[in-house]
């Protein structure tokens, strides 16, 4: 890529130089989400041609791989088993099962959206709130994912920068740059505009299904460049989503750790999917040669809390 | 209601009587799911109009209330106290917040999916399947909600039956007839038909929000009357959803305790949403006079799981 | 009773003018536990005559009761329903149950030890350490349980306040004062020496077992009083336990909030054993008309915890 | 080892050969706990000399390591951090910090007894019970860890086989066999009696400190041989411990799967301590020259629980 990198400097000034806070008022928490508006979801709506669904999440599974940090967790509370033997009077008081899920979706590999509240920086949350706000007991009593309790439909638009590049994926602190997501735009005639949901595909997920999980901590990870920040706020981008955990994995910039995120969350209120699987809205695009469809976020109400595992629903 | 009451002969009868096993094949598991079509999605996404999206799911929150049987859990694996005062050096390490979430879905509180392994009969689930097959270990080895990994998209019809029948909400024991149906459906010129997702709005949620909490076991509740279940094969109902847990109680057929429950799940394979908010989606229809609308199922992709919690997104 | 009840002034104050801060050196974290000498243990042993062992726990179970303020979770990972008719094959790959237990011991129902890092003061914890050491990331990385990995033994000495009042129980907001522990020693002729393990009965679980279980926050509840700490420090109790939640609800001091807790706790450095059943003990001491006995806690071993759910073992 | 080692067709056998079904009754749950009496109590208190207190178990902690299956759970519900600079209405309400945990003790990890009920055999649990007994709904409805209310405190034996033989720890795949027993009785004087607590170091959990851990499934582990089971018998051995996961691997007897387990268990009604950490112990009896102790298990009273996790506390 020829595009100029951003110094550390400016990319910790980005939280300030790009700011969202107060744009859409002193008591605002949905960030960019903001730029949804009803008519662009009804333009979205009508995009859909042959009415074919195709998922952006990956399995969540109980293993225990290189990438877990908390294990998912999946107990039963009623089975089948030997209810078909029973007696009758047994049978007759147990006829369902069921099960009781637990997890911790942030980490590096179930798909989930974070809110603004997820990162803070200098003591801040989007808008210029305290982070004392997110507390141990009550959790985010702010900028939580209740917010989006009417989910998140719009516009959504795949690039697929590995495909552009011509690689199956990006490598280990490869990151998207401003440049890869024109050439994009460039190679597919879609251009992202106010109020899309912006999905990227690395291939990283690709590689996972091909070669097995690594840690990204260790082995490390493509993801978003934080150059990509001023670009992703000129285009009006409602949230971000790809294949990675969203920032590139070592990260090029020590002094902030997670410039991605904390210039998205924090900076801008711009929403993110993390750990998505683009595999399928891939294939779905590229058959059709159109990276354009009606994409529906369908957080969980979860109060007070700083996400939700997720299964964005693309419709072509 | 002066429609016909079937008796507990007759309703025990229906696993067989309106059995859909074999219908899509031995190896189906995807039951009335496969009334949706791709057509019928595109036709769905075409009745968007002004973009207004409305969600169909309650909040789910920590409070034990009367109807809780298993307690929602949110616990802080990290928040954001104290982070605008510490070491710059422990500020650089600490920089997210995030949590726990962990749930037994299936109850009277939280909105969820039931996949057709939630309930057996006989021994049996949906299809024909050993009901052995829903283990203590795996989970649901078959049935699971990991086939709706694209989710489900289609028509959503709401029939407002509390709002017909001209009362705040249906009382205790109260089911829901066919003939309601067909009264909402005169009332509002929609017409439930093949692949639709039919969401039923009893009132029982309103009144919960009005008056507080109650055990259904011991307060009763309203639900659909398994006499409803000729009546949604018949239609080709793709998934019902509806207010309520989704069986009367008290159970009017103790001989088989959640008739509608099992019946749908077994007999027709039709997957069911408990537990929805219809307040928000009902004033929407009603504000608009439109009772059908794009509606978005974005069921998690747990492995071998026997529903899912959900937010159902309607699309006006 | 005819003490005098300190001011709450003077309650306040106990954390500082009954401090032992620093007593036992500037790194200590055992706080009181130091007061159990090897000499003590055997001593405490040589009290043991007719070997009959009885526990000072209560059950814990999963019911949601008014005392709940988190649900204890016991979900099966296996179970051995059907395993008696299953083919051969799979018989051969299952033979074993077991299951998730998931709980938050502190509360009002499950007996537990509190280390002294459960409560701060002033934005302390015991020996002058700050409480920010009590993350919600690493959790207790100071005063954590751990350090009693090799369990508490002592005598433990009985003083069953409602026996000697001559009531079932004591009643809501009673305190149990030093001239209830010094009836109880005149009427039993025990007396409480350094180095003892304290557990006090008010009959408070008695009354829960007789009438059900009741809210502490909205009934309240007996409890030691914080007239006690000056007491319990000049006698050099090491633990304290009773059948409450270790504070007199509602609390006689507001502006402390839980006087006793913060006290004993931060002050003191005095561990504190919550909800007990002392009604086997009680009986046992009765019979033999020996209040003392060998006592032995047995905490669990978990990393960074403020506590742990106990079992004590009364060996007389 | 010289002696003899039995065919499968024998230790398939033990279940019935050795069966302690009936010997103490037809309603017994107990078990080999029957063989603890007040008097051998009693008698094992008197063994206390110095008063030194030695924990018999391992730390629990949240790392996933080669050896987890289920991870350790540890989530704050409130935590100090932030609590010293908090505004004073603030730091009124918040004082006490307070977590979650939550675990699968059954595993290779965490230091925990088995009741019976956590192996079957044919289709039975101990003393002839079927195993539809162990519930996925109620889990444990007999033989549960309950039963161990009053907590089990015996003589503490401990034969060190590792010193014996004169390794550091035994190797993957060997068994303790009864001619290792004897020769560590032979070389301390010590003879194993009935009712004792046998606890039996091979160094496994040495090894695991020392060269950190690896998976058992994968790599082997020494453990007891089946071969123990008629000797554990004939010496009355009430409960067996040891620092391993109580079953050689690979198992010797691949039409069994895990013989020691399920002939304890199953046969003998043997309650088992898996996953101990004996070094402390060990070193312990040997600066002492004495391999006898007042041992006490504390389980929790956990409703309808397969075990327990324990901090098993040796006094000297």
């Amino acid at each position: 890529m020829s595009g100029r990198v951003p110094s550390e400097h400016e990319v910790i000034g980005y939280v300030k130089t790009l700011s969202n806070w107060g744009r859409w008022g002193a008591e605002d928490e949905l960030g960019t989400i903001n730029l949804i508006t009803p008519a662009k979801r009804a333009a979205a709506a009508r995009l859909v041609r042959d009415g074919v669904a195709v998922t952006g999440a990956r399995p969540i599974v109980t293993d225990i791989t290189p990438d877990t940090t908390f294990q998912f967790m999946r107990f039963m509370v009623d089975s089948g088993e030997g209810r078909d033997t029973a007696s009758p009077e047994r049978l007759q008081a147990r006829r369902g099962a069921g099960e009781f899920i637990g997890m911790v979706f942030h980490g590096y590999t179930v798909t989930h959206i974070d809110t603004p509240a997820h990162f803070f920086w200098e003591g801040k949350i989007y808008n210029g709130r305290s982070c004392n706000l997110i507390t141990s007991r009550e959790g985010a009593t702010v900028e939580a994912v209740e917010l989006l309790h009417d989910g998140v439909v719009s516009r959504g638009v795949l690039l697929d920068v590995a495909r552009t590049r011509g690689v199956r994926w990006l490598g280990p602190g490869e990151g998207v740059m401003p440049e890869d997501l024109e050439a994009a735009e460039r190679a597919t005639g879609v251009r992202v505009e106010a109020g899309d949901i912006l999905v990227v595909r690395t291939g990283y997920y690709a590689r996972r299904l091909a070669e097995g999980p690594v840690s990204p901590l260790r082995a490390g990870s493509p993801g978003p460049h934080a150059a990509l920040l001023p670009w992703l706020k000129d285009r009006g981008v409602a949230v971000w989503g790809s294949d990675t955990h969203n920032d590139v994995t070592p990260t090029p910039y020590p002094g902030m750790g997670s410039p991605f995120h904390i210039g998205a969350l924090v900076g801008l209120g711009l929403w993110l999917i993390d750990n998505m699987n683009l595999e399928d809205i891939a294939t779905a695009c590229a058959a059709r040669g159109r990276w354009e469809f009606l994409l529906t976020l369908a957080p969980l109400r979860l109060r007070n809390v700083t996400g939700s595992p997720l299964n964005p629903i693309a419709l072509f």
